[in-house]
């Protein structure tokens, strides 16, 4: 039944697949250390950051960072909580929708001390030469605009 | 603080993740109608497949699976049961550690009509343009050598 050479693309996609989970370990494992952030905690002070006032609702949050509604939630209860100290609750009484939820100095200073992190890491990933030369040569793009800032995180959930 | 310049490889990851998680999207609700599967229990099959006695243990599944204890086993129970037939579990019994799962025909069948659509599927993402050039380039690599195959499939659990 099974053919390698129909399995091609499917070797491929798998590939890809192993890559990305092996350099999300890294990126986790390295957060934990410092500043204290799981990946998807540290997204979610990325994205607030791309915002201009630092601040968005948890739905618009849930689609950037590409986790379900429950999961967001608790990890923004867990971000406000005075043990992370992250992120600040902010009601708007005018706005039967707002809830948002917004960036604090500590937030702030944990998403610099995170984004260093994972650049290192990512930069050691490239240099490493453990990337098929496409990904290399994808990831090492310069910096001129911005393709996927805005987009998700890429959660399964 | 934050500085656009140095997000360049962050963006890169971002576009990345964002692009693996639209395809992963995809892939499980073309393989949810036909032929039943979700994307992990089609891995499961796909992994067991490349096996010459098609069977693992769970440890061994769980590795190239990448899900944690607790979900390969959950999901390896559900594939067990009659409502989906795809696997048969496997004690042996000269041996402590041998619990196997092994594929039965229904499993191999379903796992030939998924491979069609996985392949239907990523042939459509790399043919659309959709992909960066560097992506579309790598998954439209030929089927010679099998990177990846034995490898996980990148799971976050």
């Amino acid at each position: 039944m099974q053919s390698n050479v129909s399995n091609g693309i499917l070797n491929n996609w798998l590939e890809l697949a192993n890559i990305g989970a092996a350099i999300n370990h890294r990126l986790e494992e390295a957060l934990k250390e410092e500043p204290g952030l799981s990946l998807n905690e540290f997204y979610v002070l990325h994205f607030l950051s791309l915002n201009d006032e630092k601040k968005l609702r948890l739905q618009q949050l849930q689609e950037r960072v590409g986790l379900s509604q429950s999961a967001l939630s608790r990890l923004v209860v867990r971000m406000e909580a005075p043990r992370c100290g992250a992120l600040r609750r902010n009601v708007c009484e005018d706005d039967r929708r707002g809830v948002y939820t917004e960036m604090t100095e500590l937030g702030a200073d944990k998403l610099e001390r995170g984004r260093r992190i994972v650049e290192q890491v990512l930069e050691a990933a490239v240099r490493s030469g453990e990337l098929p030369a496409e990904l290399q040569s994808f990831m090492s793009r310069g910096a001129v605009g911005n393709a996927g800032s805005e987009g998700n995180a890429g959660n399964a959930e």
